[in-house]
């Protein structure tokens, strides 16, 4: 590994893991900060678990994976204990309600926003620590919190930005699905296997499209490849009524509603779904979120085996272009839904929760996508040293400037080659550089450089061009902090 | 472990962990956000490095501890690289700073909070992952970056809430006790195994006390319970040079530098270290920060032994009383210094940098001492449900009063027992409860309810004693949110 005789350790962060710089952690730091505000309007309380649980308490497995200790970061303590990173926020939430069962609230609203880990293989865009934005309510047996976390859901995209019209939430319910099947003659307890592959396929939907669906409802799929996926091996009757399901959408909720409890037909359990969606569009209604915002919509699919009631997804309308330049739909940036057994592995007993998730990259990406970026990242202004002697007058310079709120600084490096200085400035994306030979202490005066403006030929300007630019003012000594701000302002 | 048939993971965090709740993670954010615009008005930018680092680049040991892989989580991952979590935000800061030297401005001004992780013992008070909150500049030679942190950290104390008078940063410089170890001759290479104990020694000195330095400085200390502890061996003249160094402080810095100028005697290195703490004052001073703030403290000797110049400790000098109800100085809550070979292991060039940690445990601790926390913890306004088929009204009720910008929700558990909704609204600490039974419904009313006044006796309440206390208001639907604003007034 080394070559000389000193081993050097190599400068590199872990495969899989990155570092964020200035702009990256401040406008993520902005756009989670408008979230908290929503959320915190809403209710709910802020929670902030260690990093690291029990591979106990964690459960052995991820939400959609069911190989045991698959995907997390682990190891064993000194007293032979397994000890985990967290691999999303929901889990050490279920170990909380159960540890603080009788202390905490109930309902209990909480969000949890941070970072982590999954011990899977990194690929481009794909690191294994990220963060993750969660926000749920536990112990309210009612679609009331399910319609509550929706509204919240639209509230959080707008205050980060996302203008009404630009996104949407989507709403459906696990139980509608389960009726459908139920009707479609899959209801026993014979029938899992064929419940499984029916709702892995109608998860695909996206990808396989209807006909790709309706082949793994049937007998199966051959893919591009050659290889063959078996199927459900439903009847073409039975299919149809599963295809119906996720194509229920109509032009209106109340229409929608109605196809559904249609599709359902006497399944008590699938009319007891269609009766949340309904009761969840009417409450929403009440606080006047229309179908502009929150619409039910059967064909979200996603996650559908992991929820036992409504689902919501929140997806971004706007168009952007893709690798290869086509134009897409932004797609989906939240999605959530209500869950049983989170508390009922430690304790015994059923807790409802419902809540929702975040994705903070895919949201921050859209936020870049619109120019819709939150976060003053303008870079400080720059006294630079012409006389290293006078430090003590450049740095009683940048006391002033800062004490008036002015982002500024000294320059620390060495000052010998004025060159490097102006370099600096334009690396760290200065709006103006102060500078004060010996002529301008002599007259009391320092000189206001606008790199905004002069920011492209600054890269190979010696200190005479500089100061032959138009874009440069001198003022008395006195006069600093208000030139800096008129300077400045917009 | 498990008594029944079904086995039940234990609900805990692991040994040493904890969870934050709600007002926790507020005041720590709050303080945390109010540092971070100093350090930003500064033109330190944020770092955010993974929580992870391979072994090799974190370095084998802590400052402090010289046993390989002490103290630290690691674990081997697929390809038997070891991976740790970080224990400190430095070592993470030299990594950056030497795989991104040609990219980064230089100096490097930045800053860090986050967690870090110990592998230690936990104990009372001592955890096993906490915070850490860093700025740095990596690059700068000068001490003229040494005294800017020291600007920065006074800032930072009164930005969250010190009052000035409250704390003190005290600078002493490592090259100070070096020249005095010259005088006191023990600068030769033969001398190490010496200068470690003196070093140890001076460390133990708030602990210890003078005599018992003097005592490690001689042949050696017995302590209480017998165990012997083998000295430096220093003659008596030896020992008063190096005692003279820690009680070096005057009534003046002035005096200070000149009293430290004695006794490091004709010692080049000590002469240049008073020479820098000379113009740290002098810069100081500059930008106006006397020592009502900054003080040259020789008696600062923590942590000398891990740096090479510079080094500045901020303590608070208010009193608390401590466990056994005695008064005592509140002490530390911030320190740093400058170091090298903070980037070299990496590529072998010496890159300068100093830089400061503050205690956020501690630092918070000192808030709520002082009753200056920073956060707005008041609880949600809870509407609460007297008919469940009238949810949609409550709803509506409680979005409008969000789009007003208030902090409110409607109750979510089971409504038919009234008096849990009261406890609930006690335990989220509301400051309003909203009630609207059938009677109020009926003539278009609303009942407000002042928990604040009536906290003490909502705990067994009835709702009929409820509503005969004076601290109650009926208002028209209508003029629900102007009566919450009312009453919610300070």
């Amino acid at each position: 590994m080394s070559t000389g005789k000193t081993y050097r350790p190599k400068a590199e962060t872990p495969k899989g893991f990155r570092d964020y710089f200035g702009a990256e952690v401040t406008t993520r730091k902005a756009m989670l900060d408008a979230i908290t505000a929503v959320y915190h309007r809403y209710g709910f309380d802020p929670l902030e678990t260690s990093a690291v649980e029990t591979v106990e308490a964690l459960g052995k497995f991820l939400p959609d994976v069911d190989r045991p200790n698959e995907g997390v970061f682990a190891w064993q303590d000194e007293d032979a204990d397994w000890l985990a990173l967290r691999y999303d926020l929901t889990a050490p939430l279920a170990r909380v309600a159960a540890q603080y069962r009788y202390d905490l609230p109930s309902p209990y609203r909480r969000f949890a926003m941070g970072p982590v880990w999954r011990n899977e293989k990194p690929g481009p865009g794909r690191f294994r620590q990220f963060y993750q934005c969660d926000a749920d309510t536990v112990g309210a047996p009612s679609v009331a919190a399910d319609a509550e976390i929706c509204a919240m859901l639209a509230d959080a995209l707008e205050a980060v930005g996302i203008e009404r019209g630009d996104y949407v939430v989507k709403v459906n319910n696990r139980k509608v699905l389960n009726g459908v099947m139920e009707v479609a003659g899959l209801s026993g307890d014979d029938k899992e296997a064929e419940r499984g592959i029916v709702l892995r396929a109608i998860d695909k939907i996206d990808r396989l499209g209807p006909e790709g669906v309706r082949a793994l409802l049937g007998a199966g799929r051959k893919d591009d490849s050659g290889d063959f996926t078996k199927g459900a091996g439903l009847s073409a009757d039975q299919a149809e009524t599963i295809m119906g399901f996720t194509s229920a959408i109509r032009a209106t909720g109340t229409e929608t509603v109605a196809r559904l409890r249609d599709l359902v037909g006497a399944s008590a359990i699938g009319t007891e779904g269609v009766d949340e969606l309904e009761t969840i569009a009417t409450l929403l209604a009440a606080q006047g979120y229309g179908p502009d915002r929150i619409v039910i919509d059967p064909g979200v699919v996603r996650g559908l085996g992991y929820y036992t009631g409504p689902v919501y997804e929140a997806e971004l309308t706007f168009e952007i272009l893709d690798d290869k330049g086509r134009k897409r739909q932004f797609g989906s940036v939240a999605g959530g839904g209500r869950y049983d057994g989170l508390v009922k592995r430690f304790t015994g007993q059923d807790v409802p929760a419902t809540g929702v998730s975040i994705g903070v990259d895919r949201l921050l990406a859209a936020l870049h996508a619109k120019g819709r970026v939150i976060a003053d990242t303008a870079g400080p202004v720059v006294v630079t040293v012409m006389d290293r002697d006078r430090m003590a007058d450049y740095m009683a310079m940048v006391g002033e400037l800062r004490t008036a709120g002015i982002r500024a600084e000294v320059y620390l490096g060495n000052p010998k080659n004025f060159g490097n200085q102006l370099k600096y400035a334009d690396k760290r994306q200065s709006p103006i550089a102060i500078i004060q030979g010996g002529n301008e202490a002599e007259k009391g005066t320092v000189i206001l450089k606008d790199l905004i403006l002069g920011a492209k030929i600054a890269e190979n300007a010696t200190l005479e061009e500089w100061k032959d630019r138009p874009a440069q003012v001198e003022v008395p000594r006195t006069d600093l902090v208000a030139a800096v701000k008129k300077m400045l302002a917009p």
